[in-house]
């Protein structure tokens, strides 16, 4: 039962994305002219790479939970994508991370070159907010909260949000391990734009007080968690690879909760994390089962 | 009475930014939580170096002459100079045009590094987003009226707008000049951004059908016509630096207007076209002087 929701989640994220961003741009409904080709192709190189789509599932899991409209949802969803994708992209390239290669492929500069992965990273960032626009004014009788929605994903998505967390962790590379710096990272960097979906779900489906608390909460938790259990599979498999253990990211000199506490006690608090993102979930009780069942998975992921 | 009241939208831009994106960014109005001090420095290294502010006076006159609320206008305004400024500099950036001096001071990633460039750029064009999204939800009697706006901007400042012109600029180079590829590139990256400020105020103010016409026509022709004129600027700028009228722009092989039809039929087409925009203008009679005052200002304007 939660493999096939998971699926119809996924699917229905393809299809936003399919429908936002089609291969013949001519038919973009956001614009009134076509995209393209070359940038069109750009963007969907990278969009269109599969993944988890972890964050816009949520989005829809729950907006789903609290009795949303789900085809208000699904825009914003993909909107979101376009979102974590552009950030990839911008993360990918000479002067971030200069990364050739992402998840098995040729990242989008290798590609495409620097150029136009800069544009189809800022493409993607101007196209999210043109979608979210167009959503809130396709649907008049809910304008307000699409509007509240949009602006938690901006908020979410940068200057004190999750660029603000690129900025600082930029800034710390090959520093001395530092706790309050390296929490505003993982909070900034990655749960904020874990959190922005609930938020956004809340603000579609008009939710109380008490939800958006759990929600937040939720994501906050979670986001973390997540984080963590990145650095930590990256010690695993750099320790499988040299035959060591090292706390250190030593290629890029990153700044992490192994090379701060070490791998045990970063085990320990990921598990506090899940601990408490479940919990959040209460207030929503048995309507809670795919967030919760998603976020055991998110757990238990390998690289 | 023109320069005072060219000097007052100014002043207008500079406080809306200063109060957008103040040095201190504690008290950010679009945030819960500040920006980090030097992603913040980034930002206002390039967003603060003055300029003609060409997009938001267009913007705030606009808006004055149809009698829109000018507080609206005025954060639409900066939120918009906020989007020309991600564009120059990633414009800048090795892998675009690589340029080390924008206006004669070192251009953003000369002094803050390639990444913070990017993450500024993403920073800048996410946080104008979040300010017009603000500026909605501030403006609850002009909701509809006010994402209408943001829309536009989004619409002229992306895929299918400016960064459509920018990508096809960029593939471009090196190439033999094209008539139609050449009006395509300036249409969308230099007058999709002249004509949203227009059509932003229009959507402030409530603008009829004509009028709305007439601010389509008047930035279209104003926006090629500057380009152009740009085009010209450099050409007259090489001659008497080399000796020489060159209708290429050797360095960086951009297609041009002069390069296509030679100096005299570009300035032909430009004259043209300046016409053009101030016959646009005849709709909104006395109302537009400013407008019209504005467009003989830019038409006479040095590099």
């Amino acid at each position: 039962m939660y493999q096939e929701q998971y699926s119809r989640y996924v699917s229905m994220v393809e299809e936003a994305l399919e429908s936002l961003l089609p291969q013949t741009a001519d038919a973009c409904p956001a614009k009134g002219h076509a995209i393209p080709a070359y940038l069109c192709e750009t963007m969907r190189y990278s969009l269109l790479a599969g993944g988890k789509r972890v964050r816009p599932v949520l989005l829809l899991a729950a907006c789903d939970m609290l009795g949303g409209d789900m085809e208000q949802a699904k825009t914003a969803a993909g909107a979101l994508e376009m979102i974590h994708t552009y950030s990839l992209i911008h993360d990918d390239l000479p002067g971030m991370d200069d990364d050739d290669y992402r998840r098995g492929r040729l990242t989008n500069h290798k590609v495409y070159g620097v150029g136009h992965a800069i544009l189809a990273g800022d493409g993607l960032l101007n196209y999210a907010y043109e979608c979210l626009l167009k959503n809130a004014l396709d649907h008049p009788q809910n304008m307000e909260g699409l509007v509240r929605a949009a602006s938690v994903i901006a908020g979410r998505a940068g200057v004190g949000g999750m660029v603000a967390g690129q900025s600082l962790d930029l800034l710390s590379e090959h520093t001395e391990p530092d706790a309050d710096r390296l929490s505003y990272i993982h909070t900034h960097k990655t749960a904020d734009l874990l959190t922005a979906p609930l938020l956004a779900a809340g603000h579609i489906a008009g939710a109380t007080k008490a939800e958006f608390e759990a929600l937040e909460a939720f994501g906050m938790s979670l986001g973390i968690a997540f984080q963590i259990d990145d650095d930590l599979l990256d010690v695993e498999g750099d320790a499988a690879q040299l035959g060591k253990q090292t706390g250190m990211d030593a290629q890029r000199g990153k700044m992490t909760w192994p090379s701060l506490v070490g791998v045990e006690r970063s085990r320990e608090k990921s598990a506090q994390l899940w601990t408490q993102a479940e919990e959040a979930l209460g207030v929503f009780g048995e309507k809670a089962w795919f967030l919760r069942a998603f976020a055991e998975g998110l757990r238990g992921r390998k690289k």
